[in-house]
């Protein structure tokens, strides 16, 4: 990758070429701040809703869960939904926003990371175009490739991985 | 999305489908735990090596620093090279590994995510392929579909972004 704050003569990069303010990276990240941010959006993309769910799936300690979640409706990129069991009082379910759902590129692209540099390209889900079949991968590509949106993604579980 | 954990009969889903030990999600989000190890991938994605020059981009506290970058290191993201300027002793740069590199498309999809949804389409860095001068996104995209490798990639500062 060639940076344009490099100095010729000498090559070497003394400061990244935007200030953080100015990053998108850098505000996402303010978003996104810790670990069980990440784990909570992964639950919700993959359709897990219900605190107790959460709760269960990624054994986070309750009043972690309830900042959380609180933190990421306020950030827009969860909404609530009201829902009502047989015999239990309303409870609220998290939903995606359009803002969260467009984070499923970012974290297919940290899983496809993960699943061949941490994991020895053992990979336990892939993802698939819904109207093809085909594997799906997150990639740096030309603007102008086509490509898959969210509502065609397909997860299949991929045995003994 | 549609997920294989769905229950058809009340379309909840109530779990998710891979358990956080098979997912190379989760398994990345243990290495990247915290904000300031994204950052610190972030200017050396720039190329930015040195201890100071991070310092003084990120505004990061000199301990905090230091133990990141340990951990990088530890965690194989970052590798170390010596380096020595006229009167003083010699220091320790720090550069990616190509297990570090390949978190490119990672942080380019979150930048992207960052300049879309939290800074009103305002992109500070454009993303080129060096080859053809085309812009690059990070996407998904089917398998099969041509892809930009690190080496071709080149950043282009736009101005009053």
């Amino acid at each position: 990758m060639t940076d344009p704050a490099s100095h010729p003569e000498t090559d070497i990069v003394r400061a990244a070429p935007i200030a953080l303010e100015d990053c998108g990276g850098a505000k996402a990240l303010e978003i996104l701040s810790d670990r069980w941010c990440w784990l909570i959006i992964r639950e919700t993309l993959y359709g897990v809703s219900r605190f107790d769910d959460m709760r269960t799936d990624l054994n986070i300690p309750r009043s972690v869960l309830t900042s959380r979640l609180k933190k990421l409706v306020q950030d827009g990129l969860l909404e609530t939904r009201d829902y009502r069991e047989p015999g239990s009082r309303t409870r609220t379910a998290y939903v995606l926003t359009p803002k969260g759902q467009a984070l499923a590129p970012v974290f297919m692209a940290l899983m496809q990371w993960g699943d061949t540099h941490l994991r020895g390209g053992r990979k336990s889900l892939a993802l698939r175009d819904g109207r093809t079949g085909l594997d799906v991968r997150s990639a740096l590509v030309p603007l102008g490739t086509e490509t898959v949106p969210y509502d065609a993604l397909e997860l299949a579980i991929v045995p003994d991985a």
